[in-house]
């Protein structure tokens, strides 16, 4: 399995979980102290620091710790990769239906 | 949660799979019957079987049996149901940015 498979692997995985894109969701309005994440989503910061370790190993978050806050937000790679990976089976999928079209048109 | 969370969460966990990615990348390009999926893929036959039912349930893929043969196609529906949950983040991350350009232009 090459290097950018087990990336597209993370990033379907981390956006498999509810909470974990009820982080992303939050994060993509702006960056937010981790512990402030705790409190909406109803659960512990150990909670929501094991799952940001998830969603930043998967390119989906960037956090940063300065002094004793730690700064997250979002980073779109992540979402680039799964986007580019459902486009190219869309886009062979149309593909062959334009080409089943126009074998139509010939008849 | 609600129905369209449970969907999404289904489709993502479907897609963090390689071996089921395999099978989306195969179907995108044309239906084929399921006993042909599981040479290429190195898998026994029943693992196909147990794998397209994960991505049916997800609205992933299609399968129909006519007489021995089931038949899987691609159905592009999961695979929008992902589009618009990433498109949205992005939408509101990118929008966040515009908001600060023209607040940095106003100064």
């Amino acid at each position: 399995m090459g290097r950018s498979n087990i990336k597209v692997d993370r990033v379907f995985h981390a956006l498999g979980d509810p909470t974990r894109r009820a982080i992303v969701e939050r994060l993509s309005d702006g960056a937010v102290a981790a512990s402030a994440l705790a409190k909406p989503l109803g659960i512990t910061v150990a909670a929501v620091i094991q799952q940001l370790q998830i969603l930043e190993k998967s390119g989906l978050v960037r956090t940063e710790k300065t002094g004793r806050v730690r700064t997250c937000r979002m980073e779109p790679e992540g979402l680039s990769v799964a986007e580019q990976w459902i486009g190219e089976r869309r886009s062979v999928w149309e593909q062959r239906f334009d080409r089943l079209g126009e074998l139509l048109e010939e008849e």
